[in-house]
């Protein structure tokens, strides 16, 4: 079914979330601050709106994907939200969608968060995910107009918990990020090729890790920490020796040192018999 | 083939090695400090040395497997190493591999270095990786019998590249696992499952993002940090978003704070249009 609906905020995500909404056989109306973003747009079959708050009253529905949440709110400022519902799919932390959700409840809209776990070009492709959060009933009414950009993922009514989950997600990504560039920097300091170690051993190496990790998930929902395979203790010396090594080789550990530094405080306060996933302990 | 196998050292990793020797049909010499560690093992079949010297002297290939390289050198220090190779996979550096190869050496033994991937349990089973360093003709001679423990990788003619390796695929571990635990934290805090948040979202998000490392690597070996996806300057501000969010939420960014320098860092030098991959030469 042929929905119309408003996309405000023409960077390259904006962009791609309007094209596949276009493809997908949708009316799209679009406005962005500096206009010219939206020829290629219209070309395509949109609607261009003159301001921001003439493509809210052209929707039902209207996605919001601007700088961040103060953009978020001047952009929808003078537009008459009554009835509607606004989708924000800005970058922004659980506490600023809590606040914005108020916001737009209190002028008599619906509100939606969502994060969005792919880059632009990932947009209508497999492997996109989208996660929503907001009142159930106001994501079912528009899951069926929002499934060609990604597959989508209602978390709960907190419309808190798309950012909150998105940036959990973002975190484990930095995390494996840090221990890549510290990996590849150990190998390119011996003039070894970093892409045949990465692809042949690391990424292989990353997914067995990973495969861990729902395990330690409940360890740390139970709160039990007893393990019979590598503890805190042999963690420490591990660690301790890594970071002999990176100086004996010339690389700063400066990404590597606070996971030192974390698991010898919790033996230090008499848990090296522990497994890793009590860690978490230390970061409350 | 069967072939005469020395183990030194039986806790639980130079335990599952003679083990699983046994089980692949050699004979196994064992010896341990306290000898009451071999028993398990003589009842299994194993032959019981009354000394490491006895014991090397009993087979061609003696595998040493004891808590660090010091402790390595004084369980040989009394044998005749003389036409006798020596694997040793105890954990250690480069540097230590390399000083004890010579060591070997000028006894009139032939060295290799190992570095174990995987747990005791997993030896002999599907999975598990052995990385192997020093003069090929060696490895290639003892391969067959090594292969029943893990699936052999040899990197080099040079002794320290076993333990390069193996601490490079550890310290990827650990940046990993840092991610986890402090996403596991922000999902925690907010009283929500981490258990299903880590297996249905951040493991498949963490083998989607692993998959982008082998084409940073390629990056790294070029020198070339263009990018058209997420520069640093993008990172930069989504890093501070995030350890503001984490403020907010109660819980401590610790884990994650030198990635947000390092990026900081990064693009004060200018290197702000850059991708991720440029972060290699800050830890030069």
């Amino acid at each position: 079914m042929s929905e119309n609906i408003a996309v405000l905020g023409l960077g390259l995500m904006g962009t791609a979330l309007a094209e596949t909404l276009l493809a997908a056989g949708h009316r799209v109306t679009v406005w962005n601050r500096s206009s010219a973003k939206a020829d290629a747009l219209v070309a395509k079959g949109a609607t261009r709106a003159a301001t921001a708050a003439e493509a809210v009253a052209a929707a039902p529905l209207t996605i919001v994907c601007v700088l961040d949440y103060e953009a978020a709110r001047a952009v929808l400022d003078g537009a008459d939200l009554a009835g509607r519902t606004v989708l924000n799919l800005t970058n922004g932390r659980p506490a600023e969608a809590r606040a914005t959700g108020e916001w737009v409840n209190g002028r008599g809209g619906d509100y939606l968060d969502g994060g969005i776990m792919a880059v632009p070009y990932m947009i209508g492709r497999p492997g996109a995910l989208i996660l929503y959060s907001g009142p159930r009933d106001v994501f079912d009414r528009h899951e069926a107009t929002l499934k060609p950009l990604a597959e989508p993922r209602h978390l709960g009514e907190d419309p808190g918990l798309a950012p909150l989950y998105d940036l959990a997600l973002l975190t484990g990504m930095y995390g494996q990020i840090a221990g890549f560039l510290e990996a590849a920097a150990l190998i390119a300091a011996e003039g070894r090729p970093v892409r045949e170690f990465t692809e042949t051993l690391l990424v292989p190496w990353l997914h067995a890790m990973a495969s861990a990790q729902p395990r330690w998930a409940e360890d740390m929902e139970r709160g039990d920490y007893a393990t019979e395979v590598s503890n805190l203790e042999v963690n420490r010396v591990g660690l301790g020796n890594l970071v002999i090594a990176f100086e004996e080789q010339g690389v700063k550990p400066d990404l590597l040192l606070p996971m030192k530094e974390i698991v010898e405080r919790r033996v230090a306060r008499g848990h090296g018999a522990e497994g890793l996933p009590g860690l978490i302990e230390e970061l409350r």
